[in-house]
C-alpha cells in the first residue's frame, strides 16, 4: 500500500471541434492536407504529450452530415438515433421537443389556387422574412392550434423558414415532403403522401394535407398578404414542408447517460439541435459568423466561462474548417487553423490543466478537392492527466493514423474521454 | 507446388491472463507504466517473434469487470451473455447450475421480530463461518426443497456467504435485493420487489419471499443459533439475497462453439464461475493466494499438468497484477510482472513450442492511478507456429499500440488463435 492515500479524482474535459478540417492531399499544397501544412504549436503540443489515433463518425468510408457526425461524436449511434432534420431545425431555433413530436421544416410560399390544387409560384415568398414572417407565424399559431386530436406547434425560423411540429398519439415520419422543390415552381404543392402502410403514416399525411389548406384558407385573405400584392410582393399564403422527423422515444438524456454535465459553445443552429435533442444546453456566442471570419476568441470565451461555471465537459465547435473545404479554399483553411491554435493555448493557460482532459477532433472531413464532406477517417488527440503517450508529435491526418488510440468510432470517444475523466461507464464487477 | 503433402496440423495453445495488468503513465515511474518498467525478457522475446496489438475487452472507455473481461476472453459477448453475479459466484463454488437456473448470493444475518417485519441487526450474522455456517446451509437444504414448483437449493460459500438457486419454470432476474445493505443496519430486510411487468418476476419475487421467512422460522429455533445466543454471539436466524441472476438459456459451451477443450488455471472463484458457466473446466491451485505472494510456480505447474492431459486449450489466470494497482502499488506490479515473465520462461521449456500459440493478455486494465479499473485498452501478443510478426519488440500498453494485431476485441482473441492454431471458424466457402 502506498502510504499517501489517492482519492479518486474526477477530472473535467474540453472537446474541440473542426468542423470538416480532415482533407485529402492537395496538389497545391504539395500533395500535403491543411493540418499538416499549417503552424499549429499548441496542437502539436497536446498531440506530442497525449494519445491519437484516427475517426470514423459512422463507419469507415460512410459521409457524416454535420447533424450526424456531431450525434457520433456527443456519444449517440447515428443509425439508432437521427431524427432527421426536422426535429433538429426545431430544437435548434430553441422550440421546446418531447420525445414522439413530429416536426417538419416549412417554408412560406406563395401559390395561386387551380382547379383545386395550389400551384406553387414561389417557394420563398419572394424572400418575406423578419418581422412580417413572425406575424404570419404567430397568426398561424393563434388560428391552428389543433386538427383532431393532434396538437400543432409552429415557430419562425430564418428568413422565410419556419418549423411546424404536430405533438399527440399515432404519429409518423414516414410521410412525403409537400414542398415540391427548387425545380418544381409553377406545380402544384405535393400532397403529403405515407410512405409506409402504417396506419399512423396515414393519419401523419391526413393531418398534413389538412393543415396545408388550413395555413392557405388563413393565409390568403391575411391583411399583411394583401398590402404585399398591392406593393407588388409576393404574399406569403402558403406553407409548404419538408424534412418530417420524430424526436427519437428512446433517447436517454446525456445528463443522465454519462452521469456529466455538458454544455455546447456553435456556431450554428443545426449543432445546438442536435445537442438539444440529447438534452444538452448550449449557445451559439455573439460574434460568431459560422465562417473564416468568425470571431474566435469570442468562442473561446464561451468556453472559458461555461468551464468555470462548472460545467464538466465543453464541447466547442468551430465552422471555418468546414466552409473552407466546401470553398475549396485550403489557404482559408490553413488561416483559420492556425487562428484556433492561437486561441486555443491563450484558453490552456486560463484553466485548469491539471485536472482537464482536453480532446480536439472533427465531426467529418471536408476535403478542399472534394468540396464535400468525405467519408475519410478525422484526426483526433487527447491530452491530459493519466492520459498514455505515444510516439505521435503531430496533430494531422497522416500522423494520427500511427497513433496509440488506433482507429476508433465516432461513438467510441466521449466513453474514452469519461473513462479518462474517471466518469467511467462499467459493466460487471 | 511442395512434394511433400504436408498434412494441415493443428496446435495448442496456451493463454496467459495477467489481470488488471494494462496501466497508465505514473509519475513515481517517470511517466511509465509498470509493464515498461518490468524486466520481462520472456514477454519481450515473445513480443519481438510474434504479433502485437491493443484490445477492448468490452468497447473503447467502457470499464470491464473481471467477470466482464473474461467472459469476452472466453469468446462471449459480455453484453449479450452476462448472467449477473448470482450465477458466478455459485458455479464458482462448484453448483451445477443448468440453463435457466436462478441464482442469488446470499449471507447469514441476525434479525430481530419486530410488528411482522425483520429488522437486520448485523449483515453478517456475527461472521458466521466454517462448520458452523455449513451446517446451517445444510439445514436449510434438508428442510426448503422446494416452494410451489419450483426447486431450491442452498450451497455455502466463504464465511457468512451463501448461494441459493431456484430452479422451475417462469423464474425471472428481475427482481430486488433483500439485503438492506451495509449503509441500513436497522432497518427490516426489504421485501423483494419485481423489477418489471413480467409475470415471471412476479412469481419470483413472491417465492424469494416466501424463502426468506421460511428461512427465519427454520433457522430461529435452530439448536446451533441458541447455542451462539447463550455465548453471547449473533445468531444466524435469517439470510439476505442479492444478485439475482439467471444462468443464460442461449449459450453454446465453449467446447461446442469452438470445437476445442479448454482448461483454466486461475486464482478466484469469479473467474472459475464464469469458465463454468460456458463449460469449461479449471482449478484454483493449491499455493495461489490470489495476491503479490501467490505462488507462481503451482500455477504454472498446474497448466503444465493440464497442458499434458492434452487439453488443446489452458487458460493461466494471475490476479496480483490487479491487486497491486487496486492498491496503488506501481512495484508490487513490476514484481509479480516479473516472476511471471520468469516462470513463463521455465514453462515454456517444457512444452512443445513448434505446436504451441502462446497469447499473453488482461481482462482489464487497473491502473496504480485509478485504484481500479478502467476504460483503457490491454496489450496483447501472440506468438508461435505461423504467427505472422510485427516490428514491436516489447510487451507494454504502448508499443503493442504500434503493433500488426492493431486495435481489436476482446470477443476476437479467442477466435484469432483458433485461426492460428488451424481449428478455424469458417464463413463460407
Amino acid at each position: 500500500m502506498n502510504e499517501v492515500w489517492k482519492p479518486k479524482t474526477t477530472h473535467k474535459a474540453v472537446i474541440v471541434i473542426l468542423d470538416g478540417v480532415g482533407d485529402r492531399p492537395l496538389e497545391e499544397l504539395g500533395e500535403k492536407t491543411p493540418l499538416q501544412v499549417a503552424k499549429k504549436p499548441t496542437l502539436d503540443m497536446l498531440a506530442s504529450r497525449g494519445i491519437t489515433g484516427i475517426m470514423d463518425l459512422i463507419e469507415p468510408g460512410i459521409r457524416p452530415g454535420t447533424d450526424t457526425g456531431h450525434l457520433a461524436l456527443f456519444g449517440y449511434d447515428p443509425y439508432m438515433y437521427y431524427p432527421g432534420r426536422g426535429p433538429i431545425e426545431a430544437a435548434g431555433i430553441g422550440l421546446d421537443l418531447q420525445p414522439g413530436d413530429l416536426a417538419l421544416r416549412a417554408n412560406f410560399a406563395t401559390v395561386e389556387e387551380k382547379n383545386g390544387a395550389l400551384l406553387v409560384l414561389d417557394r420563398r415568398a419572394g424572400r418575406i422574412h423578419g418581422e412580417e414572417a413572425e406575424e404570419l407565424t404567430a397568426f398561424l399559431g393563434k388560428n391552428i392550434k389543433k386538427i383532431e386530436d393532434v396538437e400543432v406547434f409552429f415557430k419562425h425560423a430564418t428568413a422565410h423558414r419556419l418549423v411546424v411540429v404536430l405533438r399527440g398519439n399515432g404519429l409518423s415520419a414516414a410521410v412525403s415532403d409537400s414542398d415540391p422543390g427548387t425545380a418544381m415552381e409553377g406545380k402544384p404543392i405535393r400532397q403529403v403522401e405515407p410512405l409506409s402502410g402504417d396506419p399512423d403514416a396515414a393519419k401523419t399525411a391526413k393531418i398534413l394535407n389538412q393543415l396545408l389548406w388550413e395555413a392557405y384558407e388563413l393565409l390568403k385573405d391575411h391583411p399583411l398578404n394583401r398590402e404585399r400584392s398591392m406593393k407588388g410582393l409576393l404574399p406569403a399564403n402558403a406553407i409548404i414542408t419538408r424534412g418530417a422527423g420524430m424526436v427519437p422515444r428512446n433517447i436517454v438524456p446525456f445528463t443522465r447517460l454519462f452521469s456529466s454535465t455538458a454544455y455546447v459553445v456553435c456556431e450554428e443552429a443545426t449543432v445546438l439541435g442536435i445537442a438539444r435533442i440529447i438534452g444538452i444546453d448550449g449557445e451559439i456566442p455573439e460574434g460568431s459568423t459560422a465562417d473564416l471570419d468568425t470571431d474566435i476568441n469570442s468562442i473561446f470565451q464561451a468556453a472559458l466561462n461555461a468551464y468555470e461555471k462548472g460545467y464538466e465537459i465543453v464541447f466547442i465547435h468551430i465552422k471555418g474548417t468546414d466552409i473552407a473545404g466546401h470553398d475549396a479554399n485550403p489557404k482559408g483553411k490553413i488561416e483559420i487553423i492556425e487562428k484556433v491554435d492561437k486561441a486555443l493555448g491563450e484558453f490552456l493557460k486560463k484553466i485548469d490543466r491539471n485536472n482537464t482532459i482536453i480532446t480536439v477532433t472533427a465531426d467529418h472531413s471536408t476535403p478542399c478537392n472534394v468540396r464535400d464532406h468525405s467519408g475519410d477517417p478525422v484526426p483526433v488527440l487527447i491530452s491530459g492527466p493519466g492520459v498514455r503517450r505515444d510516439s505521435v508529435e503531430k496533430f494531422d491526418e497522416i500522423s494520427c493514423a500511427q497513433g496509440g488510440l488506433g482507429r476508433i468510432k465516432g461513438t467510441n470517444l466521449i466513453r474514452i474521454i469519461l473513462d479518462l475523466m474517471n466518469k467511467p461507464l462499467m459493466h460487471g464487477e
